[in-house]
């Protein structure tokens, strides 16, 4: 039995997953992520719990394949990143250090594409090679597989879908200084700025003037039968279908995975989704399966050490 | 030295073409595609015709690399067609078929797709890896190349970018049965329609009113300073530098490739295509270069000798 390491490095833990190859998760565990200096100290933690680990379980080094990270900013093939706002980090090469500090070789990835390739091994994407995963959080994320590899781009930026254009006609700027983004529209604030717009646009009585308005009580009031929910519901599905309809044609996925926060909503989310997909894909692209996140936090280990075992 | 064959099977014929490895061309022809008896001596046809070169040359089986096969269909990467129009072909694996009659390792791909990986090796987007390439023709086709290798897709259908909706609003519909898609803007059928509207919608004085009106005629007057004709170019390059900067967040290719007859303008189109461009991109993908296809109707042949070649 050989052994990989999937670790997903966040701007306050890191996730760390000892895993078999078969994709059974012997241990998982965190430790803390000490931005403090610039970041310095969190390759050698992490390289120093790794190893730890190893004495603990009696493995060694040659029993291991390799050491997967995610990084939470572009990262390019050869493990470059340039600045990492979350990790202090100025410009490095994550992978090169990582092997000078265990001598074990490594792999690099963003988070969020590492998490979409977690998902295709063990989630909700399992079996498939070519995916797209759409991550409704605070933001819009996403990562795109490919053959079942990584699609990572020329800066290590591929997968940016919460910044494709959806509306040209928007009036209200997004974070990034365009307008009519995805994540204006798909995201948990994106979702909660939709419903407070129809909420102020009309009379209609709903639930949802009762209490907060946030994506979870939207999805909560459309799972009540509340009408208005319903409707802002459409108005997110059809902009985000529109947008994976684009998307498909580009890419010819055989699955969309949907994950983040929002997709706690659980199954009520899909059809919202799935019905303006299918009004707008090309003929190649209508057998798509959509389907939700399954592994949650996990996905991000996951997916780093599924980036070492290909 | 050793070499290989470079195949690009249109449906009038097949151009053929003996590679060296690096690069060089030694060799091109072209033989007729008999579409006839649903085009089953298609195949044999070009086994014949590289077997006969082989032995006029003086080469053996064992240097030859590969044959790489480029097919006007989607194709997945295991090398199975569905059903080809153009070809008269039903199901088929092309590449298993290939193999059988040469006993020389073939690898198959999508003409349009193998097109843009033979610009990325000798043409416009030689040295990048990453790459996203543009086909104005008569409709709008494309390929994607993600870290020097074909996105496939699952169907075989990846890089179909001319089915991008980039108009919503759009009350005219596309060949494909959708509204507002890529191509009904940015082909050179697209162009002449955005053409005579503007014409007919304005007394404007324009060299146009006296000729045709097409693609070709449109980018003549820009060149001719006609106003008219830089307007009509304008609206040309904003749908399509929109749906490339949407397409680049997903992607993030270092490189954009314009190719097909709208390309032969030549470089006073980058201009009308960048600008919008750089408008609507994700900061991460500002910095992507623009260029022209360079290798014709030789694109076809280079990429398909190239695909053995990886």
């Amino acid at each position: 039995m050989k052994y990989c390491f999937g670790i997903d490095i966040g701007g306050t833990t890191v996730k760390l997953g000892l895993f078999q190859e078969d994709g059974k998760i012997r241990d998982k565990w965190e430790i803390k992520t000490r931005i403090e200096e610039k970041g310095r100290n969190i390759l050698p933690d992490i390289a120093k719990s790794l190893m730890n680990r190893l004495e603990k379980e009696g493995i060694s080094k040659e029993e291991v394949t390799g050491i997967g990270i995610g990084v939470p900013a572009p990262i390019t093939e050869e493990g470059f990143v340039k600045s990492t706002a979350n990790l202090g980090w100025e410009e490095k090469n994550v992978k090169a250090e990582m092997e000078e500090l265990t001598g074990i070789r490594t792999a690099t990835g963003n988070d969020a594409n590492v998490a979409a390739l977690g998902e295709m091994w063990l989630g909700g994407g399992r079996g498939c090679k070519n995916m797209i995963m759409v991550t409704l959080g605070t933001g819009v994320g996403g990562g795109i597989l490919i053959g079942g590899r990584i699609l990572t781009g020329a800066h290590g930026a591929g997968g940016e879908i919460g910044h494709l254009c959806v509306n040209y006609g928007e009036t209200e700027k997004c974070g990034c200084g365009n307008y009519g983004c995805l994540e204006q529209y798909a995201s948990a604030t994106g979702i909660t700025r939709l419903a407070k717009k129809r909420l102020e646009s009309t009379e209609q009585d709903s639930t949802l003037r009762k209490g907060p308005v946030n994506a979870k009580t939207v999805f909560d009031a459309v799972k009540a039968g509340d009408r208005l929910a319903d409707e802002i519901a459409v108005e997110f599905g059809r902009y985000l279908g529109y947008a994976l309809a684009n998307l498909a044609a580009a890419i010819d996925p055989s699955v969309i995975v949907i994950g983040g926060g929002v997709s706690k909503a659980g199954k009520v989310l899909i059809p919202y989704v799935e019905t303006p997909y299918k009004e707008r894909a090309f003929f190649a692209n209508q057998d798509v399966t959509f389907a939700l996140a399954e592994l949650g936090n996990d996905a991000g280990i996951c997916g780093a050490a599924k980036m070492v075992l290909d």
